[in-house]
């Protein structure tokens, strides 16, 4: 098992707005080989952000890298969001392997 | 959905020791209402660290609550690790809703 995240450090009082981008977005990820489930995780607040991460369960490295050069990937990222004023930078990725 | 993780930075060339720890650990988990899976996860290695974090699903964030103030807690946390040399800092948790 494989876990994509991605951390996105939100702006206070932004957190409904970043959740509806979430709602509104196509993922197309149903359609992938190794996909297996994805959720928007929405973790603590400090003093200027509220954590959120991308979780997203793939059955192995090697199907989430082969999503990252597919069509499926283009599409879903063809209508990025402009709401740049939302963000304390940009997303953080972190990739993860089950090893228990 | 409620996933519990501990981040821990890991000196490099103790990945191994780190995970036989987790690999030899009784958690107890699977007696405890709420709970849905547990892994151990290894991330991306840095300059002076590899990145690991517990990864505990919960069917919601009150489970996970009442899990840590129950005997099966304090049972899988008796025997706390004396590796002090292989971690960089203490653990960092952050609890996660699913939002999406």
């Amino acid at each position: 098992m494989y876990i994509a995240m991605n951390r996105f450090r939100i702006a206070l009082g932004k957190e409904k707005t970043f959740i509806q981008i979430w709602c509104d977005r196509e993922t197309y990820l149903e359609e992938v080989p190794g996909f297996r489930s994805f959720n928007l995780l929405q973790g603590p607040t400090h003093e200027d952000h509220t954590l959120f991460a991308s979780h997203t369960v793939w059955e192995s490295k090697s199907a989430f890298e082969k999503w990252t050069k597919s069509d499926a990937f283009k599409k879903a990222h063809a209508n990025a969001s402009p709401n740049k004023d939302i963000y304390l930078g940009p997303p953080v990725f972190e990739g993860f392997e089950a090893v228990v």
